[in-house]
């Protein structure tokens, strides 16, 4: 093989690259390590050598999503009123959406990469935390519909029809638009018109 | 056979009840002729009489989601201005949404669903023109992000979270978030502060 070796780590981040390319196009299931290994132009050996299953390497992704989500539920937990909790989880969430918009695309339109994540407690518990946060302490019902909505968020940033918009002018998008759909379901942060 | 002889129709809306039933617990792929049959505790032969293969049955449920959209359609064309046309579409919308509140609830969940409604040509192009009639005329970036965060709106009505909050109170909030969403992103809507 004329390629020369790459470090191990750089050798993961372009497979990991590649499965997520190939996901977009394929789906999860219709993605094999084979197909990673022609894309790359290696061995599925030398595929494997990084990952033995292609669940790890869908796992491998959606690690750095989890440590992002540790992060803004961190973050959150130490603002000083509810109010701003909830702020910096909605930020967090947009963050968390944009930059990975490839692979929410992936997820809306894939079973199976659901039910690897649903499978997985760490995300379950931090999906769910994240959820509280952006509820509130306490929740009427119209905040928990507007909390429900803004998961949908993503599906703005897997939408085909939105490609042509950059990371930056979504982020700001999603942004405003969920900060207008949570303060309808507050109404103490109804701004008082005089 | 004990069981007295039901008129077609009849016939035809109890395997559609049964069907929705069962895709929502196992999913459009893991359901079968024989699973609706039994749950209805008839022979196989009797579901097929009423249809010949599960897609025809999800069709079926699909069609009058189908008509309810033409309607909404045409309502909407024939509204006074271009933003009494998307309250109109926003309107029908919501009431689809709510009308088939199991259905997202599947449909969100199984892609088998999703691939059976887009290889159906009626289906794109109605979304297609529902989708038009909620950017508007002269959409800008942020009617294009509002309006597909609205086609998330059916996130909500599949949110098992939500479960336990009734149909017209759900489609209330839906509908006041979804026109809060659209003003949003239409400036010329924003109301003068004086």
């Amino acid at each position: 093989m004329a390629r020369p070796h790459a470090p191990r780590g750089q050798g993961r981040a372009r497979v990991i690259d590649a499965a997520l390319e190939l996901f977009a196009e394929h789906g999860v299931s219709g993605t094999s390590l084979q197909m990673i290994a022609d894309h790359l132009g290696v061995t599925k050996a030398a595929v494997y050598y990084q990952f033995h299953a292609k669940e790890d390497i869908v796992l491998a992704v959606v690690e750095s999503a989890f440590d992002e989500m540790r992060g803004t539920i961190a973050d959150a937990e130490a603002a000083a009123s509810a109010d701003d909790a909830t702020g910096v989880a909605l930020a967090g969430l947009v963050d968390l959406i944009i930059g990975h918009r490839q692979v929410m695309a992936s997820v809306s339109r894939d079973p199976e990469l659901g039910r690897i994540l649903e499978s997985h407690e760490a995300f379950n518990s931090l999906t769910s935390r994240l959820g509280e946060l952006l509820l509130g302490p306490v929740p009427d019902t119209r905040r928990r519909v507007a909390a429900s909505v803004i998961g949908g968020l993503a599906h703005a940033a897997a939408d085909p029809l939105l490609a042509d918009i950059d990371d930056a002018v979504l982020r700001e998008q999603l942004l405003h638009l969920g900060t207008l759909l949570l303060s309808s379901g507050s109404p103490t942060r109804t701004k008082a018109t005089s």
